[in-house]
């Protein structure tokens, strides 16, 4: 989606900014290497756009999304682990427990973590009780709330089969959490104007994040590894419950639509420019990496 | 030392009601055994110590308390994986990895490492600047410039001979810097009055923190497991540079008592009653588990 290159190469730039100002070390050299491997960064764009729908300087969002993208960094770091998901490739690069040991890729998590926070507190444009509603959001949302709850259940629903209901509640904490978060930090960093928005923001983040789930499975199954840069097929290695597995893959597909229209509804109550997020929504349901 | 019991089972409690209000799970139970599982609460202590020391509420000091120990204990948890320490005993019970297998260790890590931040976040009685201060020092000293680039560096010395200096250097990222940002928290919780020590206070946290851990090498070559909880001579196991295999045990010794007495010196200067912080001290360099 070539609308969305410009945010790409500004979360890029600060990302590369924060990364480089931390003295050389093996463990800064890991955090570097992953947390600057590329990837589609959907989850900053989701700051950026959802920001600038209420219309905020991007430069009131740039911790945000860096900090975001620093906690996702981090739970793809361990996900690959082989006590995880045992993955060897990520973005089309070995993980990083292949190139600088797993000693070194579990602390590489763990000081990413950190600094999505040092970044968020950090922040020079953004008063003092925005950022703690975003830490305490972001918090929330990447714990035992949240994506590592997710992570946690996934990892105990491997090897077995599981209910659909019990595989969207997975999906909701593992991937929407943070994707909800994402849309809820660009939001606060709006102040008042975005308040009476939030229940239509979650709603369209809860769509999206869902569809982009569904979207990864059925990837899984009939996307390109050469275009996704990791090993095709991996749900099936890994004996993991998907949406595919569970309805069939063309109901898989039809969910999407559904869900795709679902964002889109609750985006046009929000009386504002929401046309690129409702490009996002689009994007995330076609994307074939 | 007996007079910190009281500070013990206060921070036990409010640690027991930070993680039993999160909805029970896999993941919640891995966090709370190796959370509740006992342990010194040096770091705790030291919070409340500090705090104490400038006649600020306990109440007040209670999130700071908690948040460093969440922190501590996540490192614990991870610097045990087998990856790292490959340790199977903690706390004279099975690390955490054993009990709840690896993926779970790591993600009880990495959730309790949010848990930190979420519950500084959310103090009540502390206004948004000082919490942002407080989160700003936990996340710098847990990170990549504090305890993981410490531990980092420690395992890339395993198997080798270091110079002295380095070896401080990894002390002071890898304990140091925690058992520094602890006495800061506290004083931090104290506003304006405490600032004009914070010198002191600084150099009195670095004293026993590097006293602190020359302290656990002598307990690992003359402890007893059975105090301490954890096998005794794991780092000769593990071929780690200690102070008393690098300037034999006796000096090491002697080096703890001259730095309990520059922490001492540091401590006189602050005209309050430092006379708890001095105790701690003593039972740093005294202690036997």
């Amino acid at each position: 989606m070539n609308s969305l290159k410009p945010l790409q190469q500004r979360i890029d730039s600060f990302l590369t900014a924060c990364i480089s100002q931390i003295e050389a070390s093996k463990l800064q050299q890991a955090m570097e290497y992953s947390l600057l491997a590329g990837g589609k960064r959907i989850r900053p764009i989701l700051v950026y756009l959802t920001g600038q729908m209420f219309n905020c300087p991007l430069s009131k969002l740039d911790e945000a999304a860096a900090a975001i993208e620093a906690i996702h960094t981090y739970s793809l770091i361990h996900d690959d682990l082989p006590a995880m998901d045992n993955d060897d490739l990520r973005r089309g690069k070995p993980t990083c427990h292949i190139q600088f040991g797993e000693a070194q890729a579990i602390l590489a998590g763990d000081a990413l973590q950190s600094l999505a926070f040092s970044i968020l507190a950090k922040s020079k444009l953004i008063d003092d009780e925005t950022k703690i509603n975003m830490i305490t959001e972001l918090a929330h949302a990447s714990g035992v709330n949240g994506m590592c709850l997710g992570q946690s259940l996934d990892l105990q629903a491997t090897h077995q089969s599981i209910s659909l209901e019990h595989l969207q509640k997975i999906h909701c904490y593992k991937t929407g959490a943070l994707i909800k978060t994402a849309i809820r930090l660009g939001a606060f960093a709006c102040g008042e104007i975005a308040k009476p928005y939030q229940l239509m923001l979650d709603r369209y983040a809860e769509a999206i994040g869902l569809a982009f789930q569904i979207q990864d499975d059925i990837l899984d199954i009939i996307g390109e590894q050469s275009i996704m840069g990791k090993p095709q097929g991996s749900d099936l290695t890994h004996e993991k419950s998907t949406y595919p597995a569970l309805i069939g893959l063309d109901s898989a597909v039809k969910l999407t639509q559904q869900l795709y229209q679902q964002a889109i509804d609750s985006l046009k109550q929000i009386p504002y420019n929401n046309q690129p997020l409702q490009e996002l929504a689009g994007y995330i349901i076609n994307r074939n990496s």
